[in-house]
């Protein structure tokens, strides 16, 4: 067990490295790393303000990035890391690209729908049903997005 | 009334022009486009399988197409017209980008997010709500990709 949840950190860590880019960016610090048989295949941060495209998601940019690494949508086998639980829009995207187990840092209630509000990706009315588990790293995850939105309000 | 039906038909009619676009190209065809104030700021069609990504929906490259034309991720005051009822990603999607209303064409069953499984788009613990009418030029949307899958059947 705690190699597993040492695995889970060792990554996550590699998705909140991400999620600094954004916040150094002044986007809402979230980001996320695609994992495949032990190798980040693809990252992204939040880009929506950056891009001007309110599909910029960290985990949309992810999930492009490694299919485009394994010239396949099928991202079979892969494992998505993002600190904070994804939206709607992400947790749709995870049972498209048929991303094998997703793990999330911060638990959303306002959007999260990997637990939160719906339970998109263990929905087996869909094509494809994934592994969730929340709760890793979530204290540091919590905290950036906190410290962005307290740096944004000075701002105001 | 007859004129808001035959606006509705006159996007969708674009929409569909999309559609066919994927369909020449091999991809489920599916289409959408973004207009806002009578024009038209965004299109799409499916291409999952030409760019290898997972994300790659209609309706998601006509939001960006659309948010990159008017330079703002907020697409307020905008309607999306898609052929088919959008799935989770894509009806997530519409809610992330503040689009006003979204027409589409065939309801599916199958992962229709607009209705048919969930109403993402009406949900009020989001940020956003949306209006939502289905079922316009609903037979050519559903015969078109009838056709497709006829096609490919053939080719296997």
């Amino acid at each position: 067990m705690t190699s597993i949840k040492n695995n889970h950190e060792k990554w996550m860590k590699a998705a909140f490295r991400e999620a600094e880019k954004a916040f150094e960016q002044d986007e809402v610090p979230i980001g996320a790393v695609v994992v495949k048989n032990g190798i980040i295949i693809g990252r992204g941060y939040n880009q929506c303000e950056s891009l001007n495209d309110p599909t910029a998601h960290a985990e949309i940019i992810a999930i492009t990035s490694a299919a485009n690494t394994i010239k396949n949508w099928r991202l079979k086998d892969c494992q998505l890391y993002v600190t904070k639980e994804p939206c709607p829009m992400c947790a749709g995207a995870l049972v498209n690209a048929r991303i094998n187990m997703v793990v999330f840092g911060m638990y959303d209630e306002k959007e999260g729908c990997c637990g939160s509000l719906y339970q998109l990706c263990r929905d087996n009315r869909f094509k494809h049903q994934l592994t969730v588990k929340g709760g890793i790293m979530e204290d540091p995850c919590t905290l950036i997005i906190h410290e962005f939105f307290k740096k944004q309000r000075k701002k105001d």
